[in-house]
């Protein structure tokens, strides 16, 4: 079990040596370091002892059955090992050999219920069970040089793909003074992986936030559950996914024959459940120490403080790009503050309390600081200051501590100057982060915001959830061999009707004089769509006429059948469709795409170039509600069209976000069966109008 | 004069004094801390001798007149010391003073020729000269605790408006071991401005790059010729500057009275002189350390190796981001690699050498990085690996120096994990760097590239330069007061004509008869459009009538006109204009701004939502030539759709571009008197069959 790898009462070390120079000895060494309670077996034939500890010959020789085996050993043997162990009856091991094969591994596990952690990993670290099976530098050091513990709103876990750059962000985290609950790194994942361990820790309850660095999931169906367990046990996930470029793909398949998946789908899921995405490890820790120290806000107008003009425009400008908002403060706050600093300062925001107010021992920014914080206009605040000269932070200690310690707003400090290691020492001390840089600043509060407002939104959906309405069921339908999974005319139309998607009015014709019957009841002008099982490409067999008039509905039936017969002479003519000439309105496109890895998605964009060429498309996995329609319709670029920019009149967005709606319950209820839906182009009539599907088309799995 | 500032062989230090923990004290502990080679005069009337110096009651009394005075004084009593050091014959001034009125000191220098830096302003450093007259902590630490010099590609030097984020990159820069050759903060600028410093810093021809951090431009009209010239000495500017913010901006006037100016506007004055902008402090030590150590070049094929998998697959990422392109390596080339490599690596690029490859000591990555170096398919390397193990660098610097030395490629560094100080140094030794980030690395490499591009365009551009053509004068013109500086029809299709621009065939007509005899000679259908001076606004006027036919242009002509009456009864009507209607082509826009700051910029945009929604419009100061006219175009999102995306016919790019170049010479003929032309829409045909603008104003200069 996952439990016996996470918290073992005694471990085996297959293959421990007593040279610490290499992997062998080093392993065992750093679990000593670590000072784990239970009992350690060193494994290997040839020694009695080994670094002060009994040695045994092998597995069968051991006083108890161990928890958990470390596997330091050839790749070739490493199966055999792990055979051995299971038949021990040993219920979890960590390969660490880069060079195993992991589908001998696979048939060494058999059904024996022993879990497997890599191989090709570096191992974990859990400082707080003392338990450290690894060779990272970074945990040895951090064990012969421990730092003082802190309390954290949020503790931290790493767990990464890569050893390499879980270890090293470890290292890196630690040097920025934060504190872990755990670093696992799960290497090539032949059978737990990181989600595996990710939703042990968040039922387990004790890492508050989980940095999870991934080149591609195993599973990546399973994605959605635990990252809705985590949203609902409000454990934020921040993700460093390789993916978005070619050369990343790439090189995650060669590194770890991870695929790294469509990067679109992992984006909408990503969204759907709150994951905070980062570009670069600086993000990962700034998002780290943000859900580490400081409170979530749902609203993030941001006050900036500095001692230096320039680096408080640099910080204006940095947290603009993020979308946070720099507001000018009320002219209230303004002249309180004003009070407060040097006549060449600046009260707007940034707030330039000028050097001489921190030269002068920081009373003034201190107190510009307080009355900042007391205000409502202002959520969260940057505090910016050189905090290089010694003693700087103990100084103003007094008032930073308690204002940070009462406050609901994130204080976040930022040194334009190079900090000195006492400065941020001083700041964690009482629960405080240095920031590395405005732009760590800003993603922090980007971070928190974006959280904040995502848990809010899953409170109110819960609220929500009771009105939720069931979704239709699929109607039945035949499938269209020939045509390759397309549906015709007739399944999509009544799969259309069943889950609500408006559709021009139409009536199947089978004669020129029936044609002009119906044409007549409809309404003129009209469209005529030739109806074949053996036609999925109407247009291109000339079976499809459109706006046609009263005059012209006899010979445009006469023509399209006799087209229809010459591209496929065989083919059998269930008759013509005779649609009502729909108005142009907004055009819209809206579909179904299945992604390979996490299944439907709902797609929306505007017509044509909008799409293909500025690919300005929004996405999101089903089910969607109106708050999410209305998002995704937002989400757009372009959508200032649809709210009624260049004088246009405003598209009928109620009726849109109906659509989607409806969409979603069709990729719920077709979820084994619709592989693709495509209505494009759909019209969209003035606010109040309605809309209209034009076109639609359907393919199911080959499958279904 | 400027060189009596950076050169000076003496310096009187008037308000100095012995308290070393004061502005007062430290500015001259820090002069003596440089060691400057000349007279030091202290000036206080409180003393006879201050940190050791005999000292001086007032400038009169020294022995001699200095090269330059600083003056730490309170900023009430700056103006007068201004007067009386320009009364003694002195040349040159820093003022300190945060507090000091700008006017006064504007007016204590009256027609004396002193030339004055500051006020607000920590001062300067040029370690080379020994001349430290400054007060910030970063200057006196590196003076106490001076480094090794190295030797350099570029010599580093800062030129900042903030004195604090100029001195910190200052520090920041050291701790990466960057070499400057100075640092100079402009403050309030009240004479002497940073481009002052810059064109001087680039004829004096000692600094290599030159970073500015600047709020706004005192004088921005004067950038282009300092730009010029920098990009003809070979000398990369790298600039951070606020105001793509409306915080940044408003943080830049209130903290130092800057105005930023219109983004947009330094946007296209940046491209065209091949200015590096940064969008934060990481990345402007990015470019120096790249533009210090490393060669430029015109291709960025980027090779990634790598110890860690995972830190590989990150790397590609933001390579990629950065669009650098990191290629699938040559199957020859990947052969040659999997052969020094562990099976488990991977050759394809990233390029994973393992951690075994390293731990064993190195060799197998540095023969990998002598074979990516040798290869023809890559421009540069990233080379990976972790430098926190002490000697790493030491011991594999006999691979890697000559192998740097002797490229022409540049070879970046970083360590994923964090390094050690020795390591670093190490790098630097032999004149490598230590990226920070792969981020860093990205930047480098983008800067290195964009600017080896910029600088052979240069090249050709120069070589091209017989070949460019006077652009016609202006033709003569008259105003139309009563329309508010727009031109009527008559003077704006002169205008057109005299450069080139095609209108469609138009013919004045001042009676209905004469009108249907115009039609008849153009073809139908055609445009008629009321020609009053009065009238500016014709559609509004209903004074235009769009695809008349034939049987309607009587009676089109009789109701635009009486139109027009009713709309201005007093109006005199020189006539109607019947214009032939054109097809419908690819929609574009072209025009002409006049920026507040930089004079003339030449705009180009799709039609209607590109421009006015997508905000996908391309900006370039004149003059351009057919090069700069075809990366306009491409350098939309939208301009697949020229090029013929979606099935539409290819625009006629070449007609295009043709019209940029006359749309061009005419914002050059016409810089002192059009403020603004729009060409909207145009259409442009396919391939070989030109363009049309269909519509045009032209408004003049109010002055004008």
């Amino acid at each position: 079990m996952i439990s016996n790898l996470l918290h073992p009462d005694s471990i085996a070390v297959v293959g421990a040596s007593n040279d610490v120079r290499k992997l062998r000895g080093m392993l065992l060494h750093t679990l000593l370091l670590g000072k784990f309670p239970g009992a350690i077996y060193p494994v290997n034939p040839g020694y009695e002892e080994i670094q002060g500890l009994k040695a045994y010959a092998s597995l069968d020789d051991l006083p108890a059955v161990p928890d958990l085996a470390l596997l330091v050993v050839p790749g070739a043997v490493a199966p055999q090992e792990i055979e051995k162990a299971a038949a021990r009856g040993v219920k979890a091991a960590i390969v660490y050999s880069s060079d195993a094969d992991p589908d001998a591994l696979t048939q060494a596990i058999g059904a024996s219920g022993l879990r497997l952690m890599g191989p090709n990993t570096e191992g974990l670290f859990i400082p707080k069970a003392r338990l450290a099976p690894t060779f990272a530098h970074s945990v040895a050091e951090v064990l012969m040089h421990p730092g003082p513990h802190r309390n954290a709103r949020r503790s931290v876990s790493i767990v990464s793909q890569s050893g390499g750059q879980g270890f090293a962000l470890f290292g890196r985290g630690l040097a920025e003074k934060l504190d872990f609950h755990s670093v696992i790194a799960t290497g090539n994942e032949v059978d737990l992986d990181c989600l595996d361990f990710v939703e042990h820790l968040v039922r387990d309850g004790e890492a508050g936030v989980i940095l999870m660095f991934i080149e591609g999931l195993k599973r990546p169906e399973r994605f959605a559950r635990v990252a809705a367990l985590a949203a609902d046990r409000g454990v934020p996930l921040v993700v460093l996914k390789v993916g978005s470029s070619e050369a990343g793909r790439r090189a995650a398949i060669s590194h770890t024959a991870h695929l790294a998946g469509t990067d679109t789908a992992y984006d909408a899921l990503f969204r759907r459940y709150g994951v905070i995405r980062v570009a670069d490890p600086e993000e990962m820790l700034a998002a780290a120490a943000a859900f580490s120290r400081l409170p979530l806000v749902t609203r993030a107008n941001t006050a900036i403080i500095t001692s230096s003009g320039g680096a408080g425009a640099w910080a204006a400008e940095l947290c603009s790009a993020r979308g946070l908002a720099v507001p000018m403060l009320n002219p209230g706050l303004q002249q309180k503050i004003a009070s407060l600093i040097p006549s060449f300062g600046s009260a707007v925001n940034p707030i330039d309390v000028t050097a001489q107010a921190v030269e002068d021992g920081g009373a003034a920014l201190a107190q510009v600081l307080a009355t900042v914080v007391a205000d409502d206009q202002i959520d969260a605040v940057i505090v910016n200051m050189g905090l290089g000269v010694k003693g700087r932070v103990k100084g103003l200690r007094p008032v930073y501590e308690p204002l940070f310690a009462q406050s609901q707003k994130p204080l976040l400090f930022h040194s334009h100057i190079i900090p000195s290691e006492e400065n941020l020492e001083e700041l964690a001390d009482f629960g405080a982060h240095g920031f590395p840089s405005f732009r760590a600043c800003a993603f922090a509060l980007h971070a928190l915001s974006a959280y904040g407002r995502f848990q809010q939104q899953c409170h109110a959906s819960r609220a929500n959830a009771q009105a939720a309405r069931e979704p239709p069921s699929m109607p039945h339908f035949d499938v269209d061999e020939e045509a390759g999974g397309v549906l015709g005319e007739h399944a999509t139309r009544s799969m259309l009707e069943r889950f609500g998607v408006p559709t021009p009015p139409s009536r199947l014709a089978s004669s020129s004089e029936g044609a002009l019957a119906a044409a007549r009841a409809l309404g003129f002008p009209v469209v005529l769509k030739i109806q074949s099982r053996s036609i999925s490409h109407k247009t291109e067999a000339g079976g499809v006429e459109l706006n046609v008039s009263e005059a012209d509905v006899e010979q445009a039936y006469a023509r399209i059948t006799a087209n229809a017969l010459r591209h496929a002479p065989n083919a059998s003519i269930q008759g013509v469709l005779v649609q009502k000439q729909m108005p142009a309105g907004h055009e819209v496109v809206i579909g179904i795409v299945t992604d390979p890895d996490f299944g439907p998605l709902i797609m929306f964009g505007l017509g044509g170039i909008y799409v293909e060429i500025l690919k300005d498309v929004a996405f999101a996995p089903p089910p969607i509600d109106r708050d999410e329609a209305l998002r995704m319709i937002g989400s757009l670029k372009a959508s200032p069209i649809l709210f009624g920019a260049r004088g246009r009149p405003a598209a009928d967005v109620d009726a849109l976000a109906d659509l989607l709606m409806r969409v979603s319950d069709m990729a719920v209820a077709g979820q084994d069966t619709i592989d693709q839906l495509d209505l494009n182009p759909v019209f969209v009539y003035p606010k109040g109008q309605g809309l209209v599907a034009v076109d639609a088309l359907i393919a199911v799995h080959q499958r279904a």
